[in-house]
């Protein structure tokens, strides 16, 4: 089917640039899975002090730095989210809307920044909860879905569900412009809960209640668990040794979604390990 | 005696210059121990390609973005070779020549370039061997010392020696001009064996024999385990934890000395993680 990649790097923070800066330097085959402002937490940063050479640095120039790093060394980002990574047992598949990509190791620097599950989320995640509307459109041709983007690529995907769906309600939790086709309904609103029996009937929200047979979740990034089935999360983090391995063979991990403190250079340093980690680990199953 | 500091961090390579950073910021009372040069290791590195920020970076380079960091923080290194440090319940000793630096909390940065012992070396340590030459001169009055240097240091120490012991011989392991006393014998050769019979009698080179009551092994820097007794040490380096915690409360470590890989960026992402770990664990004991 598709190629399969020696490392997927999902993430393209201070740790997931790291990671695929060795991972070109060792000359593997990776693909690097992220946005185009590289971190949002990092271009945000008023000034980063403490990360060890370049001193008093504003965020987003040392976005910019690490920027000029990848771009030296050829290494380019695809703009693609990762909706879930599922262990086939010698290699990983990450599904990534209609597409699927393969790779020997993953190497998962995701962050923090997501949001926690409302009410009834995870009851009825597969039951009518989903995080994928392009992935899961088919399923809903001629039904109500409810489209909840918490950014403006939430758009594209509530447009096609559109074209499928009977009805399409988007609810954006960011201010902006919408550019979304006439026949979907905002709704400005906050989503409290998800209410079913057996599966998803309907989405009550802070000032209204929309009757839905689908709900679709689309944050900036998922939480680890949800992402990845079966790995281990201890202590609200992805749990990993010292080799930034986590409890799934062939899976490492590095970041703030590993743990604090959440700090670029820390970050930085967890993605070389993870890298080198995931070489090593191919190299041991060749 | 005297002022204690909050954390002592041992070693000017990134590890240690991250640690002090952090150190810096968090307000706490920190000394730093190292050297000119910050790092032998590093300014001999013809290119560094994955310290992300700084692509394609020349060692000597990445040591003066270093040095210009720790500058613009006001952070100073003292450029003094620690070489005993002793847990004392509440705080540790640095032995220091012929200072003594008291701090609650120690991180241990000193790499790995350290040169393996002798045969007996260890057998007599304490019986005769000695790593400050300094500090135990007073024990060699009219006794003959044989004083093995590593670097140009040594020389001064074997200066001081001569003018208490009866007879100083100078080893040096290095090349260039030696800046000694006259009464001073250089030999130039290899040492290959303490021999002794409860303590010190001999000091066994490759091409000749030495008779000496104390023998100083004056290198750049010496084994953790060494440097502080009751540190556990696991596949020859320092035991750490992912927060960078040794078994001896209030000890911690980073880069090279807590094992591979040996990268830059890592160590410096370990000294933060180390230095952070400090910080709240002297929060903790307040």
């Amino acid at each position: 089917m598709s190629e399969r990649y020696d490392i997927a790097i999902i993430g393209s923070g201070p740790a997931g640039l790291s990671a695929a800066i060795n991972a070109k330097i060792r000359n593997k085959k990776y693909i690097i899975f992220g946005n185009k402002e590289l971190s949002t937490k990092l271009i945000k940063a008023p000034k980063v002090n403490n990360y060890l050479g370049l001193p008093g640095v504003k965020g987003v120039d040392l976005k910019d730095a690490f920027q000029k790093h990848i771009d030296e060394m050829g290494i380019e980002i695809t703009y693609e989210r990762v909706n879930n990574v599922y262990a086939m047992g010698e290699y990983y598949s990450l599904m990534v809307n209609d597409k699927i990509y393969e790779a020997t190791t993953v190497i998962l620097a995701t962050g923090v920044e997501f949001s926690r599950p409302i009410e009834g989320e995870e009851t009825f995640l597969g039951k009518g909860v989903g995080y994928c509307a392009t992935c899961d459109a088919p399923l809903y041709k001629g039904k109500d879905v409810a489209i909840i983007g918490y950014n403006s690529e939430g758009e594209e995907e509530a447009n096609y569900v559109s074209e499928l769906a009977s009805k399409v309600y988007y609810i954006p939790m960011y201010k902006g412009e919408y550019n979304i086709n006439s026949s979907i309904e905002v709704i400005e609103d906050i989503p409290e809960r998800v209410i079913g029996d057996g599966s998803v009937t309907n989405l009550q929200l802070k000032k209204s209640e929309v009757t839905v047979d689908g709900i679709f979740f689309l944050r900036d990034s998922i939480s680890p668990a949800q992402l990845v089935p079966g790995l281990k999360i201890e202590e609200d983090h992805i749990y990993v040794d010292r080799t930034m391995s986590t409890n799934l063979k062939g899976c490492f991990a590095a970041g703030d979604c590993v743990g604090k403190p959440y700090q670029y250079i820390k970050a930085a340093g967890e993605g070389l390990i993870a890298a080198l980690s995931a070489v090593s680990y191919l190299d041991k199953i060749k």
